[in-house]
């Protein structure tokens, strides 16, 4: 599929210029319609049952399960549908029996979501180890091995920044961990469907996945993958239907892996337009989408470095997608503002969910950054209209 | 709104007599345009940022919040987005600070997602006392004033049992609790959208629902109430984006009531189809739905209770909504199988992710039961369609 056949599929594009994909992207038709026949033609819930239109969805679940689990590398009974990523990486973190005197390694430039949840891990007596990235946000995996040994019980890092672009030598960082016999996550939020993706050749024991960022499927679906190695390390904090195999009034027996995690009615209509999503992907092409993303990442890097008093972050050899920058004094929502008011172009502004990482830029003071990160669908006259406003907004006040 | 225009909103109706209301109901079609409408025209994540595309979907996202509040005679404020029933339950059981010693009381009849978050609790030195339903499923609040003492930290019980439809005496259960200092959450998945629910005046501190059931709302949806007294009691368990106001790289300052448990993205479609959802509850009318339900429960039972080799469970003056059955030694999925197979019909067999009131029956053996749920949008024809299947399916084997 082109360029201007994924437009076709998003409506909203025709009047908007979308540059957020690194907080969700918009769902092209053919997802939408696979969720609307889900409504309309066989809403029923999963499971155990008899009736067809029941047995449907399971199946039609199940499909899906087995397709995020091939655009990973993994199994389908290595995939845990959760609602987002957040919850995902909340799953390891709650779910490892960790002890005082263990020690987890995490980046500061991470996203909350794979920052918070092991930063309370001290209140459990759990040795956190912050490791800083250096000024362009990159996680040199010597620090990363200065902070192992043989305390570690994990190490972490995110794949992509969310709030600066950079990619990190994640193959470089699991086997760090793997030497000092610790386990690995890796929070993919930012480059699932934006780049290819290999649980296996990365080396991940766990990693966190969005449903409605990178592969353009619905909001309220994210999937953790763990390595069928790893399976007995987690354990449920969350039980409720589907959970279990039997129950007394005095104990339970835990159902099989991932059923033991998947408490209560799943979004179905979610992970079957999520199935949708990577058909969708997989029509596209993922080499055909890294070639499209490293070209408009140039552009946008080069376009907007260009403007006089507009600084970009990150280094331009080493982000991929996402681009954050500032205009000299100006608040960063402001200029979001006028991007959307002057030609309707959507960018976020702020801190992205990522304060210690926009401490450790020493932006947080004037309000974060502003930033674009795109996907398939943008064009090279979509930078260019960027460009071309931020530089007038530039102009405002001189 | 009249049944027939409800049903022209529902096209599976058309060839289906879906009789499964107590696990999921077909979302009409105004809700369904709903989430539609997001995802075309205004697809962006919610929260903090200035396009306006964001800002919509942040206002309607809020507007949501409200009308699923009113609809329970709640604020806003008392309101946590859930993706299901049990994540709410999961919340209180996960986040409230139990201490060796605590008790928790809860009856035999709950569903797994209403008790082994509970059962869980004995680990930690909870003192997790199950209390018996009568024969019917119906929890004498004898029993639980009995169970009760200044050790207890929560009594619960289910509004409505989804395995057997018994209605409990929940405000009696309340007061009980609140005399000796003691929390309480009702489960409120089966009667949600069934029947009025007001948290106020059941007195309930925590109550626990869906989204996709009773007020026919998509999956992945859910919420937890939370009286705004209660607030400090619980403790989130989940971390992420959202979920902050800073963050250091040793500490974080948690947002307020409900943000702090709403870690990463929402299902945001999910929601603002709920938000649809509630508006259509209140144009049927909840005094019309409870009319409707008595009129056809009370036709469920007298149909079904007179066909010989047919036995209901429940008592026809307490049930709600919601009939389980068996008919002699036949197994409960192969019935609904039958029914679906014969006559379109969907009902749900086997334990209903309730297999301590299974066992409590003395069904569990038998593979559960067999079990009819209705809602606004079924008619006295598809009961007497029922009633006449089953009575078909009654004489095979004789």
């Amino acid at each position: 599929m082109l360029v201007e056949d994924v437009r076709s599929d998003i409506p909203l594009l025709e009047d908007h210029v979308y540059l957020d994909a690194a907080s969700t992207t918009p769902t092209p038709l053919p997802v939408v319609r696979a969720m609307e026949e889900y409504f309309l033609s066989y809403n029923a819930n999963t499971g155990r049952g008899a009736y067809s239109l029941l047995v449907r969805a399971t199946e039609r679940l199940n499909e899906a399960r087995s397709k995020v689990a091939g655009f990973i590398n993994a199994s389908a009974d290595e995939i845990i549908f959760t609602k987002n990523t957040s919850e995902a990486i909340n799953i390891v973190a709650g779910g490892l029996r960790f002890r005082r005197g263990d020690s987890v390694v995490v980046p500061n430039i991470e996203h909350h979501s794979n920052f918070l949840p092991w930063l309370r891990l001290r209140k459990m007596g759990v040795d956190v180890r912050v490791v800083r990235a250096d000024e362009t946000g990159v996680v040199d995996p010597s620090v990363i091995e200065d902070a192992v040994d043989d305390t570690t019980r994990l190490v972490t890092v995110t794949h992509i920044s969310n709030a600066l672009g950079s990619v990190q030598e994640v193959e470089e960082i699991g086997s760090i961990a793997h030497e000092h016999g610790a386990l690995y996550l890796v929070d993919a939020a930012q480059s699932i469907g934006h780049m290819e993706v290999d649980v296996k050749g990365i080396g991940a024991d766990f990693a966190a996945f969005p449903g409605h960022k990178g592969t353009m499927g619905p909001v309220g679906t994210g999937f953790l993958y763990c390595n069928r190695e790893c399976i007995d390390e987690l354990e449920p904090f969350s039980l409720g239907g589907g959970t279990v195999l039997d129950v007394s009034e005095d104990e339970y027996v835990l159902e099989e892996f991932p059923a033991r995690f998947e408490a209560g009615t799943l979004n179905i209509a979610g992970f079957i337009g999520l199935g949708a999503s990577i058909d969708y992907m997989n029509r596209i092409g993922i080499g055909r989408i890294e070639k499209h993303t490293i070209k408009l990442t140039e552009k946008l890097y080069s376009e907007l470095s260009s403007i006089d008093r507009l600084e970009c972050y990150g280094d331009p050899q080493n982000i991929y997608g996402i681009l954050s920058f500032n205009i000299d004094n100006m608040d960063p929502h402001d200029v979001a503002k006028l991007l959307d008011e002057t030609a309707g172009i959507c960018v976020r502004s702020g801190h992205h969910c990522a304060i210690p990482a926009i401490k450790h830029l020493g932006l947080h003071e004037m309000g974060g950054t502003v930033r674009a990160s795109i996907h398939y669908y943008n064009t090279e006259e979509e930078i260019e209209l960027l460009a071309e406003t931020l530089n007038e907004i530039s102009l405002l006040g001189v």
